[in-house]
C-alpha cells in the first residue's frame, strides 16, 4: 500500500506527503495570515464539472479569499477505504495537483491513513490552508453596517443541483455542471483596487440563505434581499422545483457574497462581471433591530416580504 | 446536529470552529514557520493513557517539534459519523481542548462533516498545526552525517501495546499505558541549549525500525543500532512475545529519535533524561556505503549482526 501510495504522490506532488520529513518549512514575512481547514467527503467523488481533489484545492482556497488572504500553502490529509481502486486515487490526485497549479498554491505537506472496508467510503480529503493578508481592510462580519449593499459573485444552485442530479440518476436537457472554482483571484483585484469591503463570505453548505441568516444573526442586523434580483439559471430553477429544493438554500462552491458600503456597489460589480455576468446586487442591510434578532426578509415575486429562516435540519448532506 | 455540535464546540474552544468566519487571522513574525498534517483513525477512540482528541493534539505538535519549530496553532477537523453518541464527542473535544492548553497551542479553526451511519467509523480527526523555528539550526534527515549518534527520548513500545491489549482484550498484571504526551518542551530545551542536533523523528507508525530505515534510505547511511541498548520495559517486552510483535516496529506516541554528533550525546542525555529517565544513546552512523544502500543493521543480544528491514506491511493498522 504504501509503495502503492508513493508510486502516486512522488510525481504528482513532487514530495511524498508523509515520511520525508514531519513538518514543512517555508519562509514568512512579518503581518498578518489566515489559517483554515474543511474536510471533504461528497458523494459522488466524481461529478458534472470537478471532482473531490479540485473541491478540496477550491474550498480551503475560498476559505481564505472570504478572510481577505492569499492562500500560499495547503497541507492534505487523505483517509482512503481499504479496497479504494488506485486508478480513482490517481485520479483524484491529478486533479488536485493541478487545481493547486491553477491556483497559484504549494501543496506543501501531507498524510495518508487507510481503514478497514466498511469504515470509510472511498476517500476522505481534509486540507488545510495557510494565506497572508496583504492589505489594510478588515474583512470581517462584525464590520457589516446598515446601509450596506449585497452582492453575490454569480448565478447560484450548480454545485448542489450538479451533485443531485447525479445522485438521483436525473438528465436534463443540459448537464448541470458544478461551479466549483477558485475565487481568489477576484477577491484579489477587489482588495488591489482598495474598494471598501466590510464582508466577505463563500456560499458553500446551506446557500445564499444560511450564509445571510449566519451573518444577520451572529451582528444583529436585518437584511433584505429581493429574490427577483437573484441569479439562478433557468436549468437550475427547473431541477430544484422538480427535487423539491429552494436554490436559495442550495451549496455553491464558487460563488461568494460580498458586503459593502452603497458606493463600493458599481466598482465591485465592474471586476466581477469580468470573472461572471450574472454577479448583482440583491439587497442591503436595512438596520439593527432594538432586539438584535438578525432577521432576514426577503422580498419575493409576488406579496409581501417573508422570513429568509435558517433550516433546522441539513439539506443535503455530503454535499462537499 | 449544528445546533448540538454549537453546544459542544462553542464553550470548549470559546468559538465555533466553523461558520463564525471562514479562515482566522493570527499576526506572525519574519522568518521560518513549519506546516503539518496528520489525520487520525485511531480504534479504540479511548485507551489507557489517552483518547484520539489528546492524541491528535501531541501527534501533531510533535510533527511540529520534529521539524524544530515550536507549535502555535492548530486547525482541527472532525469527520462524524452518524448516530456517534454527543456524549462521546463531548469527551473527545475536552480532551483535546486540556491538551491543547497543556501544549501551550490554540486551536484557531475547525470544521465538521457528518457521514451517514456505515461510511464512518465514531470519529476520524484531523489536525494540521503551525509553528515558529526560533532557532538557527537545520534539523533535516539530509544533515546526518556519518560518526552522529542516535538517542531515543524514552521506553519505546507503549503506544501501540496499549492500543493492541485493548483491541485484543487481554489483561495484564499492570495496565500498559500508551506514551501519547507532547515533546516540544524537550526540543524546546535542547534548541535553546545550542546542542548541535543534525536530525529529529518521532517514532510513530512503524516504531523505531521504520523511522532509522527511512533516514538511512533516504540518505544513503548505514547505521547500526545495539539491541541491549533499546529501552522496552518488562511488560511492554512480555505483552510483544505474547501477541508476536517486535517492540522495535511498535508505535510510540511520545518518543522521538535524536540524531546528533558525538559530543551532544551527554548533553542531549542530560535534559531528556529530566523528562524520561530511559532516554539512552543506541547505535550510530557507521558511514555511508558506495552504492548508497541505507542500511540498517541490529547487534542482537546474541549471534551476528543482523539486517533490520522496513516491514513490508503495516503492522498494527489503525494506531494513530
Amino acid at each position: 500500500m504504501q509503495q502503492l501510495l508513493n508510486q502516486i504522490f512522488l510525481p504528482t506532488f513532487g514530495s511524498l506527503p508523509e515520511n520525508s520529513h514531519d513538518a514543512q518549512v517555508f519562509a514568512v514575512t512579518a503581518g498578518q495570515w489566515a489559517f483554515t481547514t474543511d474536510s471533504y467527503v461528497i458523494n459522488p467523488l466524481f461529478f458534472p464539472g470537478g471532482d473531490i481533489g479540485s473541491l478540496a484545492v477550491h474550498g480551503t482556497v475560498n476559505d481564505l479569499a472570504m478572510a481577505g488572504a492569499m492562500p500560499q500553502y495547503l497541507s492534505v490529509g487523505f483517509i482512503l477505504e481499504e479496497g479504494l481502486p488506485m486508478e480513482t486515487l490517481w485520479q483524484v490526485v491529478q486533479s488536485m495537483q493541478r487545481a493547486a497549479v491553477q491556483c497559484g498554491v504549494k501543496i506543501l505537506t501531507g498524510d495518508t491513513k487507510v481503514v478497514d472496508r466498511g469504515k470509510g467510503d472511498g476517500i476522505f480529503i481534509n486540507t488545510s490552508g495557510i494565506g497572508v493578508i496583504n492589505h489594510d481592510q478588515i474583512i470581517h462580519p462584525r464590520q457589516v453596517q446598515p446601509g450596506d449593499r449585497l452582492i453575490v459573485s454569480g448565478d447560484l444552485g450548480r454545485h448542489g443541483m450538479a451533485i443531485m442530479a447525479v445522485r438521483e440518476g436525473l438528465e436534463f436537457e443540459t448537464t448541470i455542471e458544478s461551479d466549483s472554482a477558485p475565487v481568489h483571484r477576484e477577491v484579489a483585484e477587489l482588495l488591489k483596487a482598495k474598494i471598501p469591503i466590510h464582508c466577505l463570505r463563500d456560499l458553500t453548505r446551506g446557500g445564499l440563505a444560511s450564509a445571510v441568516n449566519e451573518i444577520a444573526q451572529s451582528t444583529g442586523v436585518t437584511i433584505n434581499l429581493e429574490e427577483t434580483l437573484i441569479p439562478v439559471r433557468e436549468d437550475v430553477q427547473a431541477a430544484c422545483e422538480l427535487l423539491g429544493f429552494d436554490p436559495l438554500y442550495v451549496a455553491n462552491e464558487g460563488r461568494f457574497l460580498a458586503i459593502a458600503p452603497p458606493e463600493s456597489v458599481d466598482p465591485i460589480l465592474q471586476i466581477l462581471r469580468t470573472y461572471h455576468p450574472q454577479a448583482t446586487a440583491i439587497g442591503e442591510v436595512t438596520g439593527t433591530s432594538e432586539q438584535k434578532l438578525g432577521l432576514v426578509s426577503l422580498q419575493s415575486r409576488i406579496g409581501a416580504p417573508r422570513l429568509l429562516d435558517l433550516l433546522s435540519g441539513e439539506q443535503l448532506p455530503r454535499i462537499c
